[in-house]
């Protein structure tokens, strides 16, 4: 098998994480938060120092991490609890269901799509801005093109007109360089199992302190538990019930790993990226929408042939696992004019031979 | 270390968990329902099968399985579909802040609160009937004082008044007999970490086919890509974002080991929780919240001395983890009119020995 699906969630974990999570199911399957007892002790530490080797990772001293059950969870707290009818809020056609179903849930809301490219974001945030635009919200990689929007940019518009900025990071984190302080980036939202090689059931919002958010859930938080009305401690009163703690301890191991090697992440990433475009670009059958700069993430079509029989059979014939479809994004398919498309997604572990495989089978399925 | 806090989560976990953890580290870390390969399909064969094993567990054929993060999403999810301002709920001073804190949160919602003793809810329940009330919800077994709820005879009650009947199971499922179709419960809610095995980071409810469920989240469910509306489609309309695939798979090693082992392991439980009462009434320098019928979840104080100090002498003395304080449960502590108790909670794991262990050192903390 070769996965090439690390958008989706990474295959491979790294050795630390599958130790860290072997240790885990034996020494630190208590309830966090939740006692004061040597059991329970021992996995709030580890939890609390995930949410600061996170903060380290992103240089974010000045914010929280609120741990959700994945990346769509924490867009949502930060979507609810921002925006009501009546606001403004402006994103664009390179989001995914994650925010846009978010958003368009919101009677009255006014929502502003821009269908322009990632370069052209800042230029096009002006000519919308309205009197009642409250929030920006930008995709820092995209999940189909794998291009990067300038958070800095972006961050440096919102502070100047004082707005609440909201990145998805579900395929930057991990993956490309994250400063959220110069940034300029009031909340981040991040998935456990993608770049920072957690296993599922983990994702969380980075939130600057100070800013304001409502629970999306309501219930036991190991604080204020004589009062029936939920509290407002920041992370607790946002994280109702027992956390993924097995889970968070996996991404204590995950981010350690990331952080510990990621220059040399980045660099191989960036040539296993690189060596991919070039290879498809060779292919003259293609219909490529990435660009020579997108990272990790990579969509095209076979012209004239099906984007699902396209990876059904790079699934049959070889073992390739690829997503075919709308990865959940239908705006920039659109935009892209495709009904679908095929997409190949890199991590860390691939290798040039996979990358190989993958275009010699693209050829035979082309050529049949 | 003697671990007595399995209400807040059970710690050792069955052989078969951590051996179909450590093949999912492996194996099984694709996105289940997000693509059509090979290593997605195989995560989401077993997402499929585990919703399966709870169904045939719980005898709910006519039942749909939703996973959440926890006990309390779950919870929360039942609760914001049903109810709204101008409705009636009816419930108990036994429940968990995961409800309480919930229905407190809605404004415009009518409450009441049961303040009566688990085997005269239904009496209870007659008398408090109006003609808005909507929604009945009950602990099955209390978190608190281990006391069991007469399911059944509320949910005839509920079935015979067209009124929507909620379960709290986070203590009773893996323990108790439950079958939710001759006790016309129509939702149920529980926790996987608990009396299932398995590891944290999934819960779920149990819905009966037919009852319309508002999702707490919004974002990509894998189907109707298209659309920027959040689809109906059950369970996935009510999943948004990545499944917690992994500890589903532990679930389903969890739920196959309960349900394989259930008639010994409540054997078992039922053994030991009426060896620690006995044991336990023998102290007379206690006050017992729990009662002779309770399972396994038992409460009390020593007399004139906090419930904090003698779960941390337990502790330091012995390694012995149990939880002091309100257990999240406010009104219940109310009712018996504590301000916090010493918790001491079991499961099939533990032992007589470690139950002899206890008494031996609150005998010593009595005496120091």
């Amino acid at each position: 098998m070769i996965y090439l699906d690390n958008a989706a969630s990474s295959f491979k974990k790294p050795k630390c994480v599958i130790e860290m999570v072997d240790y885990a199911l034996k020494f630190l399957t208590a309830n966090p938060g939740r006692g004061s007892h040597i059991a329970a002790d021992s996995v709030a530490t580890i939890v609390y120092s995930t949410r600061e080797e996170i903060k380290k990772f992103l240089n974010a001293p000045n914010y929280d991490v609120i741990f959700t059950l994945n990346c769509t969870q924490a867009l949502n707290l930060a979507i609810f609890s921002m925006l009501k009818a009546g606001d403004h809020v402006i994103t664009t056609s390179y989001e995914h269901n994650a925010v846009l179903r978010a958003i368009y849930s919101i009677k009255g809301l006014e929502i502003t799509i821009l269908d322009c490219d990632m370069q052209n974001i800042v230029k096009n945030l002006k000519t919308n801005l309205k009197p009642n635009t409250k929030m920006i919200i930008t995709n820092h990689i995209s999940n189909v093109t794998g291009e990067e929007c300038d958070i800095a940019a972006v961050g440096a518009f919102c502070k100047e007109h004082n707005l609440i900025y909201l990145v998805d990071g579900a395929q930057s984190v991990g993956h490309t360089q994250i400063d959220l302080t110069k940034s300029n980036v009031d909340m981040l939202a991040f998935a456990g199992h993608k770049g920072l090689y957690a296993i599922t059931g983990v994702g969380g919002l980075v939130v600057k302190k100070g800013i304001n958010l409502k629970p999306l859930v309501f219930g036991g938080t190991g604080t204020n538990s004589e009062s029936v009305i939920q509290p407002t401690d920041i992370p607790e009163g946002l994280e109702s019930g027992t956390l993924p703690s097995i889970p968070i301890v996996s991404l204590y191991a995950g981010v350690k790993f990331v952080s510990k090697n990621f220059s040399y992440i980045q660099k191989k990433e960036q040539n296993l990226s690189n060596y991919l475009y070039k290879k498809l670009k060779n292919l003259n059958f293609l219909e490529i929408y990435s660009k020579s700069n997108s990272k990790n993430v990579f969509s095209f079509n076979i012209k004239n042939c099906s984007d699902r029989l396209v990876a059904d059979e790079l699934n049959q014939r070889k073992g390739i696992c690829v997503r075919s479809g709308l990865h959940c994004a239908p705006l920039v398919h659109k935009k892209l004019n495709t009904c679908g498309a095929v997409r190949v997604s890199l991590d860390f572990f691939n290798t040039p031979e996979e990358i190989d495989a993958l275009i010699s089978t693209l050829n035979e399925i082309a050529n049949s």
